[in-house]
């Protein structure tokens, strides 16, 4: 029988990285490449960037990556418009469940957060699961650009 | 019975990361922070680099991470001297063996490639294996950093 909604199947792939709290020019150009390169379906960025230096981080990536924009003071809204996504926050708090163990669903939105204070509580409330990545050193915490490298890395082994 | 040779028992897990022919000093201190988090043994950089700028990419994790040195023009000698490693080289070669397929030896040596030309045939030859991320996209390549975080994490997957 075939569904109405196959937009909202879930049991094919899409996997949606908003990097809307991200700050760093530096890290956004490179999630584009990593997003590009590892099959992301969309990628949320704060806002449009054509400078010189995106272009040149991110291998141009943002030719064929497909973006959206939400500024960081619209995400809760456009977050709570996002009910066919298991929202996923990612996070350093060792407390959280670790990446390795995480069923991921089809349709997942992988929410990152500021380069110094991660993802506000409000944003986070609103997301179906915390993640985290095993951490081994003294060091605080893998950079943003990384840590969503591994996670969708990670979605790839279930769901590509 | 107590082996003679402790330092080469294969069940202890000892991941070291060869950076040598890594360039970039923004990706060789990126690779410092991720290595120090990721809890790598040991990670080989060209050569000493005390900058400003690679202690704030590397968020000083060069304090705690265990270095050494090897420049690019040695490392075919530094390489044979390491057969107590299983030697793995990194490349964006989607002919080689998926990462996501390996079974890591606890006691791996992880060689990088050249951000633009990769790892010369020479130094390919010293390794066990070549394995590879696998890509979905129409940009070539993962940046060499990354791809060397989700290998380090897959390693982790394995050993820790």
């Amino acid at each position: 029988m075939w569904s109405l909604y196959p937009e909202t199947n879930d049991t094919v792939p899409s996997l949606v990285v908003c990097a809307s709290l991200v700050e760093n020019l530096v890290n956004q150009a490179a999630l584009c490449r990593t997003c590009e390169v590892l099959g992301v379906n969309r990628l949320i960025l704060p806002e449009l960037d054509g400078s010189w230096e995106f272009r040149k981080i991110s291998a141009s990536a943002q030719q064929w990556q497909t973006l959206d924009y939400c500024p960081p003071d619209q995400l809760q809204g456009w977050l709570a418009q996002q009910q066919d996504y298991t929202r996923i926050a990612l996070t350093a708090n060792s407390q959280a469940q670790s990446l390795t163990r995480h069923a991921f669903a089809a349709r997942t939105l992988l929410v990152l957060g500021r380069e110094l204070t991660g993802i506000p509580t409000e944003i986070e409330a609103q997301c179906q699961a915390t993640l985290t990545i095993p951490q081994y050193g003294r060091v605080e915490s893998l950079n943003v650009h990384t840590a969503a490298a591994i996670s969708i890395y990670e979605y790839n082994r279930h769901w590509r």
